[in-house]
This record gives structure tokens, C-alpha cells and sequence, in this order.
């Protein structure tokens, strides 16, 4: 079978993986999964223990989380230049030290921010929105200087790391916590990056609008579908 | 030359790759590097624009910073099988998937707690503590869902997200989120590896204590004598 993305919508940090499924050419489902509430549902919850997105089935029927870790086994299948280098070639360590950048100081920057709308009392609010746009601004000048000198994050085109990153990103458009304009190598790259047709693609998957598949898109499955087709484990 | 892992102490989260690097059986050297205050200065800054620990200098010279990155470096160049899979092996998906929930949502459960000693005010503590707390409990909570009918994280035995683990779960034995017995398979996989040899040799390296390797360790270097000694960039 093909292998099925389970991606959270909306502004899911799952939108990553779906540019690298994209770029890997090979063919793939998605499974549409809301946040907040599906994510954490019993059903849910048979794929994924801790009821957060992403989870990959794999052409096997096996299941695992985290984003970092589907977009290594999504790289793993695939010869795409935009996958980065493997172990031992050129590229391997600053592609590696990208993606932990981003998958933790960056994301993370966002998380007292996404407290406030999570029913986070007005007392709480006072502390986390400064606490939050602290970390977010911070985040982006460590980002900034991390790209000194450099058109991407790693050698000489995009690589998982930018797909990464758009995912991303984009949440300071909802959270406002600095003016892209003071981080100029950030926002260059994100206006490129947004001319990518997979980030396109992405995009309009998240938004259900008519979505362009210039790789494997087969098609989305429904979650009771997938669970239905399930076999008791071996 | 010998490869230089750039640690922070105290209670740094360098501490797995002390055991990796352990692990690896190849020859390495250590660089201490006090927090904070050291690793924010100048010299540092030259080795990790970010101010951040660890870094890591490879054989060749070149350095780049961020822990997994670093561990996969580790392991791309050793075949202990402690090092975990490799692309394409079982195992693969699964250590990536445990390395990512300890370097993301494991290791910044703790990031409320440390802001609280490092000069929050009393209103932003009364915020942060419980906040702090309650991530803490979630984050063992779905570690101990993650190791469920498991001795170890991946496969049959301790693996470098075991040596990452170790680095960070000590840190509640200093802020005291939780009582360690509410999770009775983190805790017995902590106890298991509080007897490996190189989790015993890396505590005692922080703790500047005498350290014996089972492993390449050749010493420390000064962080003045790897400056003095760095050629120009070609």
C-alpha cells in the first residue's frame, strides 16, 4: 500500500512533510486530522499514543511520530538533492544541526504564544505573550545569524530544513511577534521558498482548495477507512 | 587531529554525547565550558555564533553545534551498535522518533523551570512554576506511553537516545516536577543506565571528578589553546 501521512490542520507543523513527500516523487495518501479535538480522539489515538501530528504509516503498515523522524524516513526513500546528504557526504552535519535548530529552538519559541489560546487565564497571558515574543524574536536572530552569508540553510538549494521551516514560519503571521523586515535573510528565503510548487501545494491541501500534486499525491483516505483496514498486530 | 566536543556544565544537555562519544570507541578530547557566562563570550562565540553548548570540531576542523546533530555525527562514524540504525535497518524510524520526543517535547518541559533561576521576577515565577510542572508531568507521562511493554527505547538495548535521555532527566532531581515513581518505566530504565560505564564516566567528567574511560578520551584542551591553534579559514 502507499504509505499515509496523517497531517493536523490548522497550521499544522506537519506541512513539512508533505512539501518532502512532494519532493520525493514516490507515491503517498494523506489523512486530514483536526486540531484540537480528532487529534486527541480514541481513534486517533490507536495510531498515535500521545494524539499529536504527524504520524507516517508506512508502505508496511508500521506507524511513528515526530516530524524530524518522517522526514528522515521520507529522505531515506528517496534520491531527491532537496532530501540533503546522507551520512558521511558533504552537507550531512549542517543539514543535521539545521533541522535540531528548528525542530526545537524554533518551534519551540512558539509555545507560550499558542498558550494563550489555549484558555490560558488573563494573568497567565500577561506573563506569556512577552515571555513568548521574547523567545520568538530571539529564535529569529539566532535563524538570522545562522544563514550570515548563506541563500539556504545548507550548501546550495533547499533542502528538508526549509521545508521544515515553512511550516513553521508562517505562525508569526497569526502571532505577530516581530516584523519579518528586521530579519532579512529570513524573510528573503521565505519569499523564495513560497514559489515552491510543493510549498504551494502544501498550502492549499491545509486550505481545501484545489491542490496541484507535481509528485506521488494519490489521494486523502479518511481516518476510519485506515483504521477499518487495519489487521491485528502480528 | 582528535575531534573536540565543546560541553556545558553544569547539568548540560552535552551529557549524551559525552556517552556517545564514550560508546563510539574512537578517539576524542573534551572542552569545558562553564554556563553561563563562558559560553556566551566572545572566544566561544568565534566556535558557536549562537552561545550555545555543545559544540562539536570534527577531525578535519570544521564545527557545527546541536546535540542530535552531533550524536548522528557520532554515530555515522562509529559501529557500535549502541549508536542505533541505520538508514533503511529496523530500528531506524524508531530511534528517530525517540531521539525527536527527547529533544523537543522532553527536553523544553523543563525550559519554564529554568527560567525561573535565571532571574524571573516573583509574578512571572507564580506563572511559570506550575506551567513548568504540568509540562514536566506531561511530557514523563507520554515518555512512559512511549516505553510501554519496552525495556528499552529502541529494540533490545540502550541506544543514543538513552545516552540523550540520561543528560536530561536528571534535571527533575533539581526541580523536583514530579516524583519519579508516578512513572515506573522511566524510572527503571534510568536506574539500568546509571550503571553503564560511560554514563558513570561523563557524570564524573562534569562533576570533575576522577573519570576513567572505557572509551578514546584523550584529555582536555583549553578552550584559549583550540583558538591559538585554528588556521585561518581557507
Amino acid at each position: 500500500m502507499d504509505p499515509i501521512l496523517f497531517y493536523g490542520v490548522p497550521e499544522g507543523c506537519s506541512f513539512g512533510a508533505i512539501v518532502a513527500l512532494e519532493w520525493s516523487g514516490r507515491p503517498y495518501r494523506l489523512c486530514r486530522i483536526q486540531m484540537p479535538g480528532e487529534v486527541s480522539s480514541p481513534a486517533y489515538k490507536r495510531l498515535n499514543p500521545l494524539g499529536e501530528t504527524p504520524t507516517l504509516m508506512t508502505a508496511d503498515g508500521a506507524t511513528f511520530s515526530q516530524t524530524q523522524a518522517i522526514l528522515q524516513h521520507i529522505a531515506a526513500t528517496s534520491g531527491d538533492p532537496r532530501m540533503g546528504a546522507r551520512p558521511g557526504q558533504p552537507g550531512f552535519d549542517r543539514l543535521n544541526e539545521m533541522l535540531a535548530f528548528l525542530t526545537t529552538t524554533f518551534f519551540s519559541s512558539f509555545s507560550p504564544l499558542w498558550q494563550t489560546v489555549e484558555g490560558a487565564s488573563e494573568a497567565d497571558k500577561a506573563v506569556l505573550i512577552p515571555n513568548g515574543r521574547r523567545k520568538v524574536r530571539k529564535a529569529h536572530a539566532q535563524l538570522e545569524a545562522l544563514l550570515a552569508g548563506r541563500d539556504c540553510m545548507v550548501g546550495d538549494g533547499p533542502t528538508l530544513a526549509e521545508a521544515y521551516f515553512m511550516g513553521i514560519s508562517r505562525w508569526n503571521d497569526f502571532h505577530q511577534a516581530i516584523d519579518p523586515a528586521e530579519f532579512p535573510a529570513v524573510q528573503a528565503l521565505r519569499a523564495r521558498m513560497e514559489k515552491d510548487p510543493a510549498v504551494r501545494f502544501a498550502l492549499a491541501i491545509e486550505h481545501e482548495e484545489p491542490a496541484e500534486s507535481a509528485g506521488g499525491f494519490r489521494g486523502h483516505v479518511g481516518l476510519e477507512a485506515v483504521l477499518e483496514g487495519q489487521r491485528a498486530p502480528a
